[in-house]
């Protein structure tokens, strides 16, 4: 036994095992083969690894978003003329991501808590019976109190007074001046896994430079964008974007190779329309008309009364996708391993020819084929065979 | 040499190599080869292509979210009585992917910097030694002015006063009409590597469509939701939320297979609780309570004064994830690649019965093996053989 | 034929091929090929399986942050003292993931909108015809009226007035004890793949734990950050960056092996400054001087007037990256056949070895091979070889 064990371990390691091959000198099948040898490696070598880089591992990156606008804008209603700065028109003011710039608006000043008519058309009535106390509709303004306005035909309901009225939206739009407002975006992003930092402020682009710069074909890594600008190569025009107001997606696009140096890794920035549905009018259409309500609280005396604005603006949301890619071991091998298994295809369709097309093709199997059988456990297609067709050698 | 050379690319141009084979015709053998075989084949099309879509690669999508809310609250404490409107009890107001509904509140109006005594309990005191001037609570509202008020027996504090108490939260909530607000949900997607922008407003989703539907188990694509239904479907009871308030996250899920067409690539919306610890009971607990302080500052005079208003609400999160996948060549081609490779075992196998199991595997091994050695190189285990057992043929 | 094709299913079924193979006993040609199968072996089991986990899939987390400052600050600016409680000094007020915490601000109360004459060196003027009427500066606080004030000799501008004169940013900065604040995290984090939800309050974070803990190199998991420690640990000094304000990142990181409990899931802190280039000394450099101007409007009478604020803070931003990865039965039959596909370059080596290196080739040679043609096609190169050298046998 013990023999048997050290013997085999030593045959084991001493012996080498190697296929027996048929060396067929037949140019046909020769050529065929290493036709499908030949593409397989091309695949392989000029797919894999060249085209499509599966020899890397990829990571996505963490980013962080940073904006601050800068212009002023002037307005005059009425004979009232009005400067809007920074932090007049952009919602939030702590420089999001995403966030909102006024291109036009609605104001109802001094609107205090108390009772008024609704609106024509939200709660028509013909006596109070057609107002119920109490009830309210979801998309009206307040509560009705059950009191009928000859005047206007309309329930009176308890609400913030007066109620603004936006039936009306300014045209052309109030700050059309917002199409020379400048937009500074500092992007940071991280590529946990391969330890890297980079910044959308790249090699050259310096304090001095972005004093001066602005975002253009020929100055694409200038972080500063005109609004105008973005309107227009996310596809709007800014009159019409800017009276009901738009939403604007400006994409950040890193993909690095970190293989290469990393000044290389560069931000590619893209402007669409959002809130589409991908076919391009629908789109623009569907992203049209984009406002919320902002509301200044302040006291007079007890009472507390609010500056109602209905803004109507450009929501820009800024959106980051990093994607960098390294040389790594694992894929590489990977593809390598499945690539030789392709490999064997090669052998199979070469054997198809060799067995079943070729004239000499039972010549080769007799070459190839050696039968271990006894005659009583004899191929019964051999049986076949020979009586259809004599087997010739 | 030459000749060597030119002789030797000819020979491997049209020369075919493939392996020479035994046939070994066997039940036994036969039918467990070709059932190893008939599984990894079952595997590699049945599994990996069909159940697992092997053959397609994947891309993460980018997007942007707008909500708005709209609704009408109405509140009478002690005879005072307030309507609420989307200004009123939403935060931000610029219509966030994240943001927060008011249920509840605790109103503190016309603070003003000064010097007032602590809240019972957070900073007790005898005599003034008690109170060391200029010191401060992390917790605390304010700093000690080294005096303590006999009265409460306080230190006596310079911050806003007077100082807010939060000590008994209204219950029932006084927002509890929030439950029929209702929350539209716009949401645009990117798949930038397929170059697809979809938007959650589908095929048959129009402004018609909006103006009447609600979201439920019928009207799945409807992007208006009651808040009502949101608690609910994520595992709360409103009142039970409403008064301490609560994070809630709304997960639109974007599952594409874009081999189809893009119609069928479809949001689904899932609620859940956010803040728990994976356990649903802790979960809600922990969940339980999201506050916030909000302050509308305004000037009396020359004194500046503010209204703090201790905000208990829903806050909401809508959480987007897209994972779209298309046909592609590469993981194609590496699944059937690495898919012959383990074909490969099914011969190991089959060789492991032949060689080991059967009774005449010596007879098998000998058709099998060529043994390529002189006599000094004779195996050793063969010559343990010889000995035990002889070979019988 | 209808013999032909039943006996040929059952030669099919019944049949079984293996491939001849050549037993050579040669230590040298052992060794080597057992080596490079040792080598593989080791390869796919250490590496891909043990190291890399290539057993699993990997899925991407969905994550909602909810933080919460606490703190009082304190100034006496010209004899004038404030307290500043989170409301004052925290922009947005509703939690946010990412925040800001104002450490230093320039105040200008009572703008209201008006002429005044513009700051020295923004719009410097001889005589009225250097002041275009309606013209402005992009970075300009308003619009020239046309009038040139010689006292200083600047244009007249339309603007809110007084205008802020930011030239001198207040230095030790004003709100210095920001450094002694707290910041509170609540992550919560899904993987939609595993339906596994956690929170960054793991096993043993309880309310009671979280009343006494700081987050340390001692209490990992306290998610309780003093503000100070978030500015060293970043690499930033507290002074430096209170002053002009920065950028830091709080990146909870969450990687998951959930074949083990889901206990073992735990959050990772990372803090590092934001904005840089990657180079450290430009990094905080880059990342120094963040602000943001914060406006609070009030009525005075019928003249809307506001206090602007230029905020000088630190903004921060909670990132979080979660990766779960568990075994699945698709990647780990992947890894084994691309593995056995390896495998096969074992036998190509060593053949190379046993054809081309061994004394003995030849007569390997002659045992591997079968030469399957007639002599009309017979090989060029074995021609040559018989001239050349004789084969010895």
């Amino acid at each position: 036994m013990k023999c048997n064990f050290s013997a085999a371990l030593s045959d084991f390691l001493f012996e080498y095992e190697t296929p027996r091959l048929v060396l067929v000198k037949s140019k046909r099948v020769g050529i065929v083969c290493r036709l499908i040898q030949l593409i397989v490696l091309a695949y392989i070598i000029g797919w894999v690894f060249i085209y499509e880089k599966g020899y890397q591992i990829s990571d996505t990156a963490i980013s962080s978003v940073f904006t601050k606008m800068k212009g002023v804008g002037y307005t005059e209603v009425n004979g009232v003329e009005r400067v809007w700065d920074v932090s007049d028109y952009v919602f939030p003011d702590q420089g999001d991501s995403s966030f909102v710039v006024m291109t036009n608006y609605i104001l109802t000043p001094g609107q205090k808590q108390g009772k008024c008519p609704a609106l024509p058309g939200k709660h028509n009535c013909q006596s109070d019976k057609d107002c119920e106390k109490g009830d309210y509709k979801r998309t009206g303004h307040g509560q009705m109190t059950g009191k009928c306005v000859q005047e206007n035909k309309t329930c009176e309901i308890f609400s913030w007074c007066p109620i603004e009225n936006d039936a009306v939206i300014p045209d052309p739009p109030l700050l059309m001046s917002a199409e020379n407002y400048t937009l500074f975006i500092k992007n940071s992003i991280t590529f946990p896994d391969f330890g890297v930092v980079r910044s959308n402020l790249v090699e050259g682009v310096d304090n001095n430079y972005i004093r001066h710069c602005l975002y253009s074909e020929s100055d694409p890594f200038c972080p500063i964008f005109r609004l105008g600008d973005i309107v227009t190569m996310s596809g709007f025009t800014f009159s019409q974007i800017a009276s009901e107001g738009g939403a604007i997606g400006i994409l950040i696009d890193w993909t690095c190779d970190l293989d290469w140096q990393l000044k290389h890794c560069l931000p590619v920035y893209n402007f669409h329309g959002l809130y589409g549905n991908g076919n391009k009018e629908d789109d623009s259409a569907a992203s049209m008309g984009y406002n919320f309500r902002n509301a200044k609280y302040y006291m007079e005396g007890e009472v507390e009364k609010r500056t109602l604005t209905k803004v109507f603006g450009i929501r820009i949301d800024v959106l980051v996708r990093g994607l960098a890619r390294k040389f790594d071991i694992i894929p590489t091998l990977t593809a390598i391993g499945s690539g030789v298994g392709i490999f064997g295809v090669a052998t199979v369709l070469g054997d198809l020819v060799l067995l079943y097309v070729l004239p000499r093709r039972n010549f080769y199997k007799n070459k190839k084929f050696k039968n271990a059988s006894n005659d009583e456990e004899k191929s019964v297609l051999q049986r076949c065979k020979t009586e259809t067709e004599p087997v010739k050698e």
